[in-house]
């Protein structure tokens, strides 16, 4: 298996970029969210003049075994009809990156169709996982694979780029997510298992009585990887892949919703220190999202009831990252502009 | 007296517009307030394929009197030196306007210096406000005129653009804010009195006894000119007649922080159909916000406590109403995607 070497921010600049961020003309603390951004980015950068260049996101799809049990609203055959509407450029995913000048991958991390076309990034595991509430999700070789090719993509990407997205496309896949979430975080899987795409009432009872199934029969998978193995899905371990591999590039890592922090919390269970370099895009309507960031103590930056996956979130977020940049970089301070301070 | 025609948004297209959002490709209402934003901007417009042009922000700078009762950490002249700051581009509004493609107007409404730039554009009522807990803060030919031009600067910016964003620059228009909002509301005073710019504990107390010295000192002005022309000020008039000839040009209204709102609260006293223009760009950390926007029971857009004004959450917000017409209008329908709707 591969390992990472993902060391925490050096904290040697901390004092001064937050003296330059304290010092620009406004009061103290009045850009908010903005100013940790700032921080943050600047940290992981070791800069006091931190850029972003070239953000890309990333898009991993693939299908999941327990779509069997009847848990998504949608049908399976969606997740490939939905690359297709990647590739074509329809989706909303398309639009917001367009929007904001952000590349878009589409990795076919272990779809159950073929793709005949050179737009996508083949990266095929499986054509989809096993079911789990039967069996583990994927054997060892395929979780180790997914996990490389993650990697590999991420280690690709930070050649040219030194902002990474992650977002999925899967039905079924918040059904794993759910799962992964509750053995991450402890928190009661009833809790964390919501309607994704838009099950009834009925069809939410049903998904909790599967997957309550699903993590008795993998309760004897302890480590993060195990857990990964038997409950995850192909395009959830490629996304942990590329985290893992673009904390050790020391990337900013921005993380979609609900299933990209289900991969992220693998990643900060087997190192913490990936906190530093993640910035977490938006808390999703989907029911778990909120109660993984509360566990991992982390604010969003967006909190607009998106529920969509595809890095959706992330894209319409990115922005946000350029003005916590901009403000550093381009604000007059106090001195410069001639600006009284504070009255004694 | 100007007036204003504002009528209500023409609903005649709003079936259509929501089935067009409800049938892209995307679980039905997955987009969570970007769907709403975009009904929102189609209603306006009155079309199915809403655009964007040439966004604007209008900041707009006045002193006030009632910084003679030391209710601000800042002293006075940071008004006129901010004026500077955004004229030499070193201010954060100046960063992020230039980031999202936003064209800036600085316009003195009444600040208390002169300033030897072209670039400024001078609408100045008078060098200050009077100090509103010994007097009313303007004259009615002085509320006349600040209407007034803010309208003209509206109408004008009508010809060029159909965004139009309101921010401000005036030391102690907190306190200003703060017991308008209070009388529009109904709200009591002391819970909408916040730090500003940061005075102390000890500051805030004083700044709540001098303000509710002044709301009762004017308690016998009702109407909503009469309560702006007593306790308003220029830069907050001036904004009240840009908003209501903006809501008449039929332009969306992009809402920036407290002191944007108390203004708007006014124009919405007056004419409530002019809440279907206006969007609201974030949530300030400013006490007072937030209970001005539950009362007009609005949900901003974004919610980084910044409470800086200048425009600056108008300006970061922007780029999530671009996104929100940019999944309306380039975003593939089920049909043409030939993607699969919910299984039965």
């Amino acid at each position: 298996m591969l390992s990472f070497q993902i060391r925490p921010v050096d904290r040697s600049i901390e004092a001064a970029l937050q003296q330059k961020i304290d010092t620009k003309t406004k009061p103290l603390g009045a850009l908010g969210m903005l100013e940790d951004l700032a921080l943050k980015i600047g940290l992981i950068q070791n800069s006091l003049n931190p850029v972003l260049n070239n953000p890309a996101i990333l898009v991993f799809a693939a299908d999941h075994g327990i779509t069997d049990e009847r848990v998504s609203a949608f049908p399976k055959v969606v997740t490939s009809q939905m690359v297709l509407n990647f590739l074509a450029g329809g989706a909303a995913i398309n639009a917001f990156c367009k929007q904001n000048n952000i590349l878009l991958r589409i990795i076919d991390a272990g779809v159950d169709a073929d793709f005949n076309s050179t737009a996508i990034i083949s990266r095929k595991i499986g054509r989809g996982t096993r079911n789990f509430m039967r069996e583990p999700a994927m054997t060892q070789a395929q979780l180790d694979a997914a996990i490389e090719a993650g990697a590999i993509l991420a280690k690709d990407e930070s050649v040219r780029s030194n902002v990474i997205g992650f977002g999925e496309m899967g039905i079924g896949n918040t059904s794993a997510a759910a799962v992964l979430t509750h053995r991450y975080t402890g928190v009661p899987l009833d809790d964390l298992v919501g309607r994704g795409t838009g099950v009834s009432e009925e069809g939410l009872n049903h998904k909790r009585q599967v997957l309550n199934i699903a993590a008795k029969l993998h309760a004897s998978a302890q480590e993060p990887m195990d857990v990964m193995r038997c409950l995850g899905g192909f395009e959830i371990a490629m996304m942990l892949g590329g985290m893992l591999q673009a904390a050790q590039q020391r990337m900013i890592i921005l993380i979609d919703g609900f299933i990209a922090t289900a991969a992220f919390l693998c990643a900060y269970r087997l190192n913490p220190n990936i906190l530093d370099y993640a910035v977490f895009a938006h808390c999703s309507a989907e029911a778990g999202h909120l109660a993984a960031l509360n566990f991992l103590n982390v604010k969003p930056l967006l909190q607009l009831g998106m529920r969509l996956g595809e890095g959706s979130g992330a894209a319409v977020a990115y922005p946000i990252l350029v003005s916590a940049v901009a403000f550093l970089n381009e604000m007059a301070s106090f001195t410069s502009a001639s600006v009284s301070g504070k009255s004694s």
